[in-house]
């Protein structure tokens, strides 16, 4: 099973994740975005150096969408973490490529985000708190 | 030429983009998600009531995704709009529905949201800021 | 919009919905498979007459799938009604048809069925207990 | 070849199958929902409880539709076995998402069925009455 | 309902089913490829002359495609005829292109040729022996 | 039927063929990009200044993109000219675009261009070398 | 490379194409229909008996479909054969399978049949008329 | 991943974006069209001699479509290269294949081909003008 992780990247839930599936010796690959801010928003630069931070972030963006789209249209489930700071649109962007695809995903995220979540969560297979959930989950899907 | 006017529910962005577009004469077509707010929360209330916040959402976002995901699908053009408040998750939705979609749409905030739009941008066929802005793409994608 | 009314055959809850979105003035057209059971099953018959029960029955399914399939793919709702006779096996195939083409639904039941039908329902946009239900529903994705 | 075995727990024809082409040394992996009936109905519990049967049903079927969904978009060919108690709503939906998918099926069930059943076989590729049948058809279509 | 009739051009059988739908006063489009032999093989000509017989054909076949395929991918039911002379490859090809779209197809031909169509009667929703018959089932698929 | 004209803006053949259909009283809508170059190039223009050409291109290129892909996904089939001068890349773009979704579509050039062109010619359905060539062909299409 | 052959099992076309490209060295996976006549015509005999030879054929028909569908689904390349005996239809109702998925196909067959197979190959990336041509066409698409 | 390398064959552009990602050790499979031209203009001619040189580009442009198309749906990106000389309409028609496709590409062109470039640069995810930056941007996309 491949499982693309969106979304946060301030805490270690993934780290969490991985680490609980390798516990249980599941059967499981895993695919992020680049989680290193600095790097992502510089994912355009080597193609030459901009004036305006517009664009620069455009190429950046179009850069990571290669990694992103990919991992999004191969894997067979994703989650999507939202945390409580930022605004974390592309991680909604990216429940709603899968929502239109039909490619399940999980959402993990508080409680207090529900209500301005309730379109994302509305499509999801799941809702999660925390990453334990998550594992609980991918176990299951894998040795029911 | 069908058009699809998501997010923002606080200004009058979409009266000044209709009354643009009929200023011109143009022969387009508006579909929205309801924007009356407290209406739109309590779409799934007809259903019966429940006890927990979250099933009240879940169910008033799937009723609505009924007329939602069917605009997103008929429509020719969609503009996704993002205001300055509020999480807004759903417009991000949106826009990656139509990114997977492949249905053309057309980013309208303020340019201090553009670098954690940057990836909804990428996607956009323009950003445009103003509503008058969005009136003159639209009426130049039929009258060239 | 266009409503694809399946399943139960033995009750006017297609009436009452067409009534009521009649009363409503909606513009909505409805369609649904011969509800005529003895006509349905007579469906093949025109085409020769066969001496076992499986081939008579073979055939007529396959008359009417003209009519549903076309239904269904060319709907822009349905609604899958479950009473409390019969297997109804026709009326959960056409929701499963559905869940794959990402056509909305809503189920109409009474709730001593949600257990049977949890998956059924879990891949509905609502579950309705009476006709009056959908029609608020209909109405409202039409005019919210 | 990959096949998705749908439907009835109550009898071992999942087993009678496998072994079946075990015996035959046919290539095949085989795939199931979770056939343990508490334990699937329990799917979402590690999501935290419900106060609601309904929603209960809700959370583990939509988490058991991460299996279900992944099984039929990636099988090569489904089997889906209809008994003589219970609904078996799940299986005739397992049916429909196949057909809408153009995903080959076989059904398998007593001749007593065929009557409700018509509209699900007119879509199968085979009506099978014993698991031997069943693997008489793989080994064919593997090895003609 | 947009009918395609596909094959046989040496008798009257298209004429026969159109008559048979306007005395029933059916709301049915009927569209054909061309049905003249020489004008369709000449379908090409106007593009220049050729030396040899493969590319004289090769340029009408695909000048005739332009209308036989469009014709396929937007009709709702086509008619596939096969009489007692020719090869008659085009109509099992039109067939085979059916299958593949999931449009849904009746053959109409003789007792005589079933055997050797036996794959292109297994992927049909219906086989007739007369133009009476696939009126009668064009008239259910519209009022059933 | 839809016709998307695509390709060189410098001499008069779309006029050619739109009259050429008119006087043969044919049913067609015909479709364009917008052939104004200096407007074309100025399509971003109005989203703001940019102080790269690279950039003040792309944004342009991005807000024809609308019109045009929304163009050939319309299309029942797109006539793609090549004149003697300049790359015209953007409209072998359009024929690969047309070849990848299945859309039928001419080539109209001269024959001193077969050679670079053969990739293009090779997925279209017709080489015409004159506007009346074209005219025939769409008249053949309607009319057999 | 996975290549389908499909057609004529007269003649030993299949093992000159096999040979020829494991003489090759080419990294090549053949799958064929069942090409034992009366195996094919028996293949849904498991299932029961039936009285009459339509019934019979269309199940067998079914069964084969499940081996033939799957193949066409997954191949890179079919080869088509046309043999100068019998009507052959299941041959040009696959030529017509791939065109519509875009499946590219080479057809194999003498120079006779050219007039009667124009359709068939018109959508053709290359029509061949011995075992020879196809391997070193298969050779050149592997190590061009 | 595996990607394509499409376009000019005059320069070793290929060569230095493998060599790149050799010494990345990047895990990377490539595939291109034929790029010996000679040997591509005469793709079909083991087919058969033609007295027309239209109907060779013809032939031997549909047996390179084989492996081109292939190479195409199967890739995770493309690089869609532009040199300063020759029409190059093949580039330009599998960029628009990609985009159709929604598969990611990168243009590889010098500065002063932007203006004429500008379609296919607006649907691609970065505009590169050394092959050390594609190198980048593949190592990148693997390990961010």
């Amino acid at each position: 099973m491949k499982v693309y992780l969106s979304g946060e990247i301030h805490t270690d839930w993934r780290v969490q994740i991985i680490k609980g599936c390798d516990a249980k010796n599941l059967n499981v690959t895993f695919i992020s975005a680049n989680t290193d801010h600095e790097a992502s928003d510089a994912a355009g630069d080597c193609l030459g150096e901009e004036s305006t931070a517009f664009w620069r972030d455009h190429k950046s963006a179009k850069v990571n969408a290669i990694r992103i789209h990919h991992a999004i249209k191969t894997c067979d489930l994703a989650v999507i973490r939202f945390g409580d700071k930022y605004k974390q649109w592309n991680a909604a962007f990216d429940a709603g490529f899968c929502a239109a695809l039909n490619k399940p995903y999980i959402t993990l995220h508080d409680e207090s985000l529900t209500h301005p979540l309730k379109e994302v969560d509305a499509s999801a297979q799941a809702w999660a708190i925390s990453p334990e959930q998550v594992v609980e989950i991918i176990a299951y899907s894998i040795n029911p």
